[in-house]
């Protein structure tokens, strides 16, 4: 699936080749003493000649559950399944499974999480905009359960391996698309303030405008949470104000959503009343009427380099580095138009 | 999370309850010797007060991975995402784990699957419209692993527990509504012809055609794939016929989205020159504009009731029955008008 491994034998490719069963291939990988010696070297000749990934993955299955644990804040949006459709693209290819877990964006559920997590067996964890900092991190570590972060609440020490994307960038590149189309009045929803990709992306519109000349405004910085529902109500509250935006940046594609509602409830145009950026480049963003403009973040290739650095750091090898940003790219739709003021 | 368990009390409720910490009722619940006797007593009594489900998940815990595992289609729709929301609203209430697999509508990975699942360990399956038949399902039981299937190829024996929506039903109201609306020219694009949903659709299709004295034209009826792409294509087929249809019925929220850009792409107007109606009821259907009029089906309902399913059969108690089919609803939007013709 994964346009990156696409090369590398499955083991289902393995057992045929190799003239096996599945499971038999799966047991000579696992050490298994239950496989003829004739059956287990054709098999390992066949995985070596493979390119299976197999060094990395070795070592995990010893004494291994053979399971990564994911957490992830919920999935009523899309942005955690595309990452977790990274997770999986990569793990398809290992004998490990993934069992996935869900925040609610609750802390409870997130000590409950890793309650199970510890208490039960696992080879490694992926996180996904985790609440818990240091403590909850810190017991990971006491436990030896190496893990990854992806995004991030607050901030984290430079040895705790994470996986974001250029945030600062895309806040700069949607806000210097804007200018360019002659807006000055441009508002910005953001996410939840505690998030550092929500801070990054605010700090990267401050500095488009600050380099344009276009005082900020307070109040026309808009944190709330990466719903609908938030996108819905502080375009209400942003079209109230006596001086109303003419564009606006959403958090997310999400977000975005709930901005087009609002303005078709207060019969504005779309993009001829107001402009329109999104953050994230989910599928939605190109099926909707007007196609949004927005700014991609890799979100399935977050979770592939994720489960990456996990694989190599269950495997004891070190990582190229323990900070990975990938980079934001500006999609230009059809939701933004330059300004008629 | 649940509507249908949010009474019950979770692990977090009975540690606080009880004044220990999380993994110390895990390891109550587990029977693990390291607790002390007066503080296993105070962490049974709060969980034998608490109504938390415990009966059904101890017997899988002594010997168990405390895995449950599931296996979709995909993450490229959102039909999967609902119905894994709510398989984990009910396991996040146990102490169980949810790993989740992806075949990729293909055979092969469905295989791969079978094979991580029987050669780990796993206390039982949930398998979304699964390739698999007799033979694979052979393999589960073999193996003595407890399984449900939600949606499903081909035909399924009376024993296997399985969970699915009224699609028959779903397939008349869609046809019904156009129908009332003035339509005769309908048309309906739908899914795999391998797939019992899909064929029940059709089959309730052609019951409301019947019953209204329209007689059912093969051209109309176009099986495919659950994507966009379909939809797309299918629509340019159906609109070249030399009679094109004034309304069409598609397979899915996600189909009905292709349907939508292939109209938008031959300049018609939605619902003026096409009404459409979709299926499944997926948080898209009432963010695009027209609102897609869609037939519900109760996806993650569909999760909870399979999975609920799958810890009486893990526990050994008795099913109350082994085929539950959910109600579907029609839920009229702005995607479809009066005909014109």
């Amino acid at each position: 699936m994964s346009e990156n491994s696409s090369r590398r034998s499955t083991i289902a490719e393995i057992a045929a080749k190799a003239g096996v069963s599945i499971p038999t291939v799966s047991r000579v990988l696992n050490n298994r003493p239950d496989v003829s010696a004739a059956t287990r070297e054709r098999v390992e000749q066949v995985i070596k000649e493979s390119g299976f990934i197999r060094s990395r993955v070795k070592t995990v299955l010893k004494e291994s559950s053979g399971i990564i644990d994911m957490l992830i804040p919920d999935l009523t949006t899309l942005y955690p399944v595309e990452i977790v459709r990274g997770v999986e693209e990569v793990l398809e290819r290992t004998e490990l499974r993934l069992a996935l877990s869900l925040t609610h964006n609750m802390l409870e559920s997130e000590e409950r999480w890793l309650s199970k997590v510890i208490d039960g067996s696992t080879d490694g964890a992926i996180l996904v905009l985790a609440h818990g900092q240091s403590k909850r991190l810190d017991m990971l570590h006491q436990h030896r359960i190496p893990f990854v972060v992806v995004d991030h609440r607050g901030e984290l020490g430079p040895d705790v391996p994470s996986v974001g994307a250029t945030n600062w960038l895309g806040g700069r590149l949607a806000t210097e698309h804007l200018l360019s189309l002659g807006h000055r009045r441009i508002a910005i929803i953001s996410g939840d303030a505690s998030l550092r990709c929500s801070r990054d992306r605010i700090a990267g519109y401050r500095a488009a405008l600050e380099d344009a000349g276009v005082a900020v405004d307070a109040e026309l910085i808009r944190p709330g949470a990466f719903i609908q529902q938030t996108g819905y109500e502080q375009t209400c509250a942003l079209l109230d104000l006596a001086d109303p935006p003419t564009a606006i940046f959403a958090g997310s594609d999400t977000q975005a959503m709930g901005v087009y509602a609002a303005l078709r409830a207060r019969g504005l145009s779309l993009p001829g009343d107001m402009s329109v950026v999104g953050f994230d480049d989910v599928p939605l963003a190109s099926i909707v009427t007007p196609a949004l403009t927005t700014v991609r973040q890799p979100l399935a290739e977050m979770g592939r380099v994720a489960t990456t650095m996990l694989l190599r750091l269950i495997a004891e090898e070190p990582l190229d580095s323990r900070r990975v940003e990938l980079t934001t790219t500006l999609i230009v739709r059809e939701s933004t138009a330059p300004t008629r003021r």
